[in-house]
C-alpha cells in the first residue's frame, strides 16, 4: 500500500517543477511499463498497478524491493494517473545521468522548434525511434521530455533516442552538416533523392519554423501537396519527410 | 442564449445514439467554425461563441438567423463541448444528404479496417484530403465520422473527402481495383516505384489488418524499419504510405 507521503509525492510529478526538483519521472500503461522494467529497472522508484498485472508480471518484477510495488484498485491509480484514462499500471523513474551526447558523424538528426503539443513530441520520438534517428534536439520551448503525455506517446521510445535541449541557433551554427528546414515552401521531398546526412528541422504546430532558425536552412523541403488540406500535423509531417529522406 | 431545451439537445449530441436518431453533429474551435459557416452555411442548426469570435466574424454569419446564434461565457461553452479544451465557439450542423457515391476509375481510396480512435480517423481524413484522396471507406468498427472528436481532428478536411461505412470484405470483393494493405511483412513502400492507383487497406491500432480482408489483398506494402520502434501509430503509417504511392 502506498503511504498518503508517497501518493502526494507521485502526483506532484504530474508538474514539471517538480519533476525537475526531483529529477524523477511518471510512465504508464502496460507496454512501458514492461520495457522500463526490462530495460532500466535500476531507475525504477515505484510499481503501483492492478493485481492481475502484478501476478501476470511477478518475473519483471523479482529485483525491484518489495516496499516500492504497491497494489492499487482503478480509483487509486486514477488518483495517482497523469492520463485521462489510465490503464493497469504506473511505473515512477529516476532519470539517468547520461553524459552529454556528441552527434556522430554521418548520423542524422531532428532538431524541434517550439513543438508544444506533449503527444507530438512523444509521437515525433516514436518515429524517430522508428527510422532509427538516435538524436533529438529541442528549443527550450518544446514540450518537456519527461511529461507523462510524451513518455505515452513515445510508447517506450524514449529509452533509446537521446535528447537535448538548448539554445537551436547557436547549435545549428554550430552544427556543420545540412540543415533540411520542413516548410510549405520547399523543394518536393519526393523528388530530392540520395542526401547527405544532416538535421531535419521542423517548426512549431501553427507558427512553423521561426525566421531566424530557418535562414540557417541548407535547404528547405515540402511535402507535395495534391488536394486541399491547409497543413499535416507536426508529427505526420516529421514521419513523411523522415521516410523520404532517412531511407536508403 | 440557449434554453434550456437548447442546451439538452447540444449535449445530446456528445452521444452517438442521437447524432444518429437527429442527423446532428457539433464541429468546434474558430478554424472549423470559420469553414463550415462559409463551405455548408445551409447545414447550420446552431452557433454557440464568445463575444469576442462573434464581433469578429460577424461577415460569416449574415445570413444566420439571430435565434440560432448564442453568445456564450466560456463555463457556458464548456457545458456544450465535447472536447477537453473548447475553443471560443461550437457550431451545430445538420447532415448533408448526399448521393451515394462510386469510387471514380483511377481514383486512389483509402480503407480502413476498424480504425477505434477518433483522434487518428480524424487526422486520417485530414492526411487524406492533403493528397487529394477524396474517398474513404470504413468498416463498421471504425469510429463515427461525425464524432465530435474526428470532426475536431480533421481540421475542416471532412468537408472535402467522401466517407462511406459498409462492410469492408463485401467492398473489397467487389472493387476491382488493386488493394495495397499496410502490414509490417509487406515490400518497401519506398521501393514500389509507381503503382496502378487503388485502394491503401489501413488496419486496427493495435491488431492490424483482418486476415481475411488481408488475403483480398494484391499486394502488401510496409515501411522500412531501421530502428526499434514496434510500430508506427495508424495515422503516420497512412501518411507515410499515401506520400510514397499517391504521390505523382
Amino acid at each position: 500500500m502506498l503511504t498518503k507521503a508517497q501518493i502526494k509525492y507521485i502526483q506532484s510529478l504530474h508538474q514539471k517543477k517538480f519533476r525537475a526538483e526531483t529529477g524523477a519521472y511518471i510512465a504508464e500503461g502496460p507496454k512501458i511499463a514492461t520495457e522500463v522494467l526490462t530495460e532500466i529497472p535500476r531507475q525504477v522508484q515505484y510499481v503501483a498497478a492492478s493485481p492481475a498485472w502484478l501476478t501476470a508480471h511477478a518475473c519483471l518484477l523479482k529485483d525491484i524491493p518489495g516496499e516500492r510495488v504497491a497494489e492499487v484498485s482503478p480509483p487509486e491509480l486514477e488518483r495517482l494517473s497523469a492520463l485521462v484514462t489510465p490503464n493497469e499500471v504506473l511505473v515512477v523513474l529516476s532519470r539517468q545521468d547520461t553524459a552529454p551526447w556528441v552527434l556522430p558523424e554521418g548520423a542524422w538528426c531532428l532538431a524541434l522548434d517550439d513543438v508544444r503539443d506533449p503527444g507530438n513530441l512523444g509521437t515525433i520520438i516514436r518515429i524517430a525511434d522508428w527510422f532509427g534517428v538516435g538524436f533529438v534536439v529541442c528549443s527550450e520551448a518544446c514540450a518537456e521530455w519527461y511529461n507523462p503525455k510524451v513518455i505515452q506517446a513515445t510508447m517506450g521510445s524514449f529509452l533509446r533516442v537521446r535528447a537535448l535541449y538548448t539554445d537551436l541557433t547557436a547549435w545549428l551554427k554550430k552544427a556543420a552538416r545540412p540543415v533540411y528546414a520542413a516548410t510549405l515552401e520547399g523543394e518536393p521531398v519526393t523528388r530530392l533523392g540520395e542526401l547527405p546526412p544532416g538535421v531535419v528541422l521542423v517548426g512549431n504546430e501553427s507558427r512553423g519554423i521561426d525566421p531566424g532558425l530557418r535562414a540557417l536552412a541548407t535547404r528547405e523541403v515540402t511535402i507535395p501537396r495534391a488536394g486541399s488540406a491547409e497543413s499535416l500535423n507536426a508529427a505526420i509531417a516529421t514521419g513523411i519527410i523522415l521516410s523520404h529522406l532517412v531511407q536508403d
